[in-house]
């Protein structure tokens, strides 16, 4: 058992591709950070345990995980990967895991929610009642919180794979997602930009036709989200959307197909609807900190300690 | 003034061709119900007051609306309808008149959450953490419930603007909604199929070509919500969605698209996933009564008595 300190709380972000540990509680404030490959559950999970180990215990870790995931508190399976195509995670347990290791309180989300989370707590989210979250990188995904908290349904949000107008005669190509095709991240992702140009995106000059044809898809799925969830504000971030021309252009494009219907005024300014992200690669670590905060706080409240507690849903009134 | 009387629950629903009013607790407990068209805003809001006036004053009212609507509590144009385009009705304040006419508190919601409301309490939506309502009628439109609270964001769900894939050489069909074209209800309301076949819906026979392509479409429309709000179950409503084939081929078409990509078992068993609603019309006023007994509630609990409390967002913990 190692010595807890009570004002320190813990953040992990798995990614697919690399595993961020920090500690402190906040962007300001933070005494430990590292980063490392995400390579097998066994080896990843016990460099995340180490981690926490070297330094000061936390008060209660918070993970943001690449998914799809189980975040229900009620299921036998929750702070798991489920059905993940990346090789060895199927139906791995992470947060029990790490809970059980290091005798702390965990919460655990997926990393666009820890990331539409630390936008909201500290970046461009600030006092926005809710929030969208999207990253647009090797993959498509998006966070949403309604009032604080991240939105769970039957499970999470999968808006990579909405299916979106497809212009075959403007772009034939068929689409990337070895399951859906032309879904919106086989048509839109990092990886559908590389294959359908036979190129790497940062490679392709501003002026080429990629941009325009990912603004429209970009701007279609944005469209999707705001038609069903109408989030008072949309970050976009991910390796794609650091090309500076794009985010524009997908304004221009969702301007276009909002085309004055929806009555709010700052649709009207989508300068400050749909805006990148203020805290950068540390949006989903940082949320991670901030949905350790909330499971501490909880705890200290005396709420009932489900393992998810801050994001089940809230309570018929 | 009018006697009040601790026990009744105002509801109505002011639909874009009729409007119900109601007096009662729930189902098995109406005392008065009168349905009348919605004419001129003056006459409609008229009527609603001289039926509570006839009638034992009920502890609050909740008004389910056509939309757009606002439903900001903060707003200073809350409780009326906006960019509607309904002849006369633009701008058009409702929940307000009511209110101030009878002296009693109001919730006011749309048409559609208030029948997701009315589903949840007493028909086929029990026991669903989250829920969409949907209906395809003249239009279309989905109401959702997230922890038991209509989900608002910037403004509320407009599903019915959704773009989705159009397949022009199987549907060349260019869409009917005046501002989009061929957007979700462009492609798929009750006028769309009127208009592409030149037939009133209801006299297509079931095995006609209209059918298939209006279940490509809903379950089009339905994978978007499903994939960006995630609810525990849809409930397909409306008057388009009275054809008894058409459910089946909506689920079947929605099985093909999901792919077994989303992980819960209730999708692999959409007989219980995708339903037809338990309380047919009478969902949207009753809907509307649940409203009642809530703002009822929050009052007597003292919780601060803005306008649709209940209907906020919840608070951050």
């Amino acid at each position: 058992m190692i010595a807890v300190v009570a004002t320190i709380y813990g953040g992990v972000e798995t990614g697919g591709t690399w595993c961020v540990c920090a500690l402190g509680t906040g962007p300001q404030d933070l005494v430990a950070l590292e980063k490392f490959p995400t390579t097998t559950p066994a080896e990843t999970l016990g460099r995340i345990v180490a981690f926490f180990r070297a330094h000061a215990a936390p008060r209660a870790i918070g993970i943001g995980s690449f998914g799809p995931v189980d975040v229900d508190p009620r299921s036998p399976t929750w702070g798991s990967v489920t059905t993940t195509p990346k090789r060895g995670w199927q139906r791995t347990s992470v947060a029990p895991v790490i809970r059980d290791q290091l005798g702390v309180p965990v919460a655990f989300e997926t990393d666009v929610a820890a990331a539409a989370l630390g936008e909201q707590t500290w970046g461009a989210g600030r006092e926005q009642p809710s929030l969208c979250y999207l990253t647009v990188g090797t993959g498509i995904g998006a966070g949403l919180l309604i009032g604080g908290r991240p939105l769970h349904g039957l499970v999470h949000p999968e808006v990579g794979h909405l299916r979106l107008p497809h212009d075959r005669e403007r772009d034939p190509f068929p689409g990337a997602c070895p399951v859906h095709g032309d879904c919106w991240e086989g048509l839109a992702s990092g990886d559908a930009i590389a294959q359908r140009w036979n190129a790497w995106p940062p490679d392709l000059p501003d002026d080429h036709p990629a941009w325009a044809l990912e603004a429209e898809y970009i701007a279609l799925g944005i469209l999707s989200i705001v038609c069903v969830a109408s989030p008072h504000r949309v970050i976009a971030g991910g390796g794609v959307m650091e090309r500076a021309t794009l985010l524009p252009m997908v304004r221009e494009r969702l301007r276009e197909l909002i085309g004055g219907y929806l009555d709010a005024p700052v649709l009207h300014d989508l300068d400050r609807y749909l805006v990148a992200p203020a805290l950068g690669d540390e949006a989903g670590v940082l949320g991670a900190i901030a949905l350790a905060i909330g499971v501490a706080s909880e705890r200290d409240q005396g709420l009932p300690s489900s393992p998810t507690r801050r994001s089940g849903p809230s309570p018929r009134t």
